[in-house]
């Protein structure tokens, strides 16, 4: 599988925003497979895109590079961070998407503008950087004209956009990062960190929900609770829409204990 | 034009599952073009899927592989189909898709699970098959390293998701299969199955529409029917949103008389 | 850069009518590297379309064939435009999007029925020309077996789907044309038409905003006027939606004065 450029955004779909960053991309590196992720991200939800990235990126070959442009604070003053981490490369803005992503000890480094004026680049725009920063630098990581540690010295990152679960004994306690299609709650709960042994119940919004293993464990319209194929915890309703049903959204506590 | 394989799903655009099917696809199927159809399948209605792709694939290549992942069953003991027809193949779950597409006298194969197992491919998880089990059995279709004979015995499928349109003296009666962005109604009914002869017209919700040519043969506003570019009768609102104006949606019965 | 052909539809997402129309191109214009620009433009707005490719266009290789089919008129006698404009070749019905995009002076060119007929392409639907006849003719283009002049004669299009903006003594007056994902109101009116010097102050639904430089310049949900990525006036809210904060959209008057 050849390297390649994957994208994930919340530019969603009305306007040319994806179209224009893509044109950008194969011009500045014309023989890189562009691959969309998703650019449904929630507007302005940064905890989704680490998420998801960090779930994903293994699919694609050593030598990609992976943009996340979610960057509410487009702009303003906040950095532009890169890091190398299991054999790919990540762009993201600073505002705890790559955290969610990297191991600890992995350096991010920071664009520096001396660096950045030195390119000949046309002078970036303060509301699209997807296109005029962060494409440039994805084609210039990708090419191998510029290296993760060439941009800019090492940074202290903001702090991961959603924390970590918390283990306590015989439980571990999480939150819901995304949501996808039909409704179903996606948590930060990795299978790995699960209370031992069986009986295991999922708590979300006052709800207790047993641990099943497909969605037809549940009886239709029912609320389960599973591992999902991403190998975290899941709320979902058979048949149905469990975050309609349970009246939350991204950021709900979830808790899973004996 | 070189072969290719088309993808149609239900999967929306929130969260990275065409992505991620993508990714796998194109690590087992490097040369492989992919093609979306369409991921905007309504939630969990095969019939869309069926019809769609009946109506479409004629316009990829020979040889190309047809991928349809509409899964409400996803996990539980539903077989998975593989078809060859008409010089295309094609893989469905078995819920009354691929009977939709193929003629009479076809094969349908299941997949068998010793078969599976002695591919050697990653454990599949219970809630995401298009990634798992779909996409590399697509690849493994398109590279040729197994038949749709291969992968399993034939097999006695579900009935077609929506039955086909009942033909009587001077009548045909149809179902609305899907609905466009506009709101048109796409019904089922082939315009060769047609009542000959003038004054034809269409009736649903209570009300008989004339049967025109194009969306200018009714008024602003006005509701019209017609045989639309895929050859099947369409029930559209000129300027409007005939779904919204009849209050009615996808399963909804029509007739065609004099 | 090669020369792509790129796509600017109202078609959405639901149906396969993107897919099919990709299949056409890909089938006659093999080695066409395929970019869609948008599929969201709002259904039936030529002016959104026109406005977003004359923005655009100059990010893709001259050469390039841009394809903007918002096509309400489809099925009647609208005509089908071909213009050759600064190295691009553009496509379109006649309903304002080509007068949008290319200078004063340069012919457009409109498709002969004589010229068609003598292509042996299959019989164009009432209702699918995205399909029948824009993707055969944007390959033709594209591989050179036609030329703009060979279509048809010079005609006389329709108006410019929205107007241009009016320059008067210290003001400038123009319209919201498209909405962003994020409630964006972006306008037809370039920054080297705003009056020079500080103070200048944007009009809109009785509102006057300061126009800043970035989203950041305004407190979390105020409003304010920006230039913005493609080089118009914007209308934002910061961490919120202009087009619902204001209840307005696209048609919508801006003027700027001191």
């Amino acid at each position: 599988m050849e390297p390649c450029i994957t994208l994930t955004t919340d530019f969603g779909d009305a306007g040319p925003f994806v179209g224009v960053m893509k044109a950008v991309l194969r011009a500045r590196a014309p023989t890189a497979p562009l691959h969309d992720l998703t650019h449904h991200i929630a507007p302005c939800e940064p905890a989704e895109a680490g998420f998801w990235l960090a779930r994903c990126y293994r699919y694609f070959a050593p030598g990609s590079v992976h943009l996340a442009v979610v960057d509410p604070g487009v702009g303003t003053a906040r950095a532009l961070l890169a890091a190398d981490w299991d054999g790919h490369r990540f762009l993201a803005p600073d505002n705890g998407i790559l955290p969610m992503i990297v191991g600890g000890g992995v350096h991010l480094h920071a664009l520096d503008p001396a660096w950045l004026a030195r390119q000949g680049w046309p002078a970036p725009s303060h509301t699209f950087h997807g296109r005029d920063l962060f494409a440039p630098l994805a084609a210039a990581l990708y090419t191998g004209s510029a290296t993760v540690a060439d941009i800019g010295p090492p940074a202290v990152p903001q702090a991961a956009a959603v924390a970590p679960p918390i283990v306590g004994p015989g439980t571990v306690s999480g939150t819901v990062v995304a949501i996808d299609r039909w409704g179903n709650l996606i948590t930060n709960i990795d299978a790995g960190l699960l209370p031992k042994g069986a009986g295991a119940r999922a708590v979300i919004a006052g709800r207790e929900l047993a641990l099943g293993a497909t969605y037809g464990d549940a009886p239709p319209g029912g609320l389960l609770a599973l591992v999902n194929s991403f190998d975290v915890v899941e709320i979902a309703c058979r048949e149905g829409n469990a975050a309609a049903t349970l009246q939350v959204g991204r950021g709900e506590p979830v808790r899973v204990q004996h």
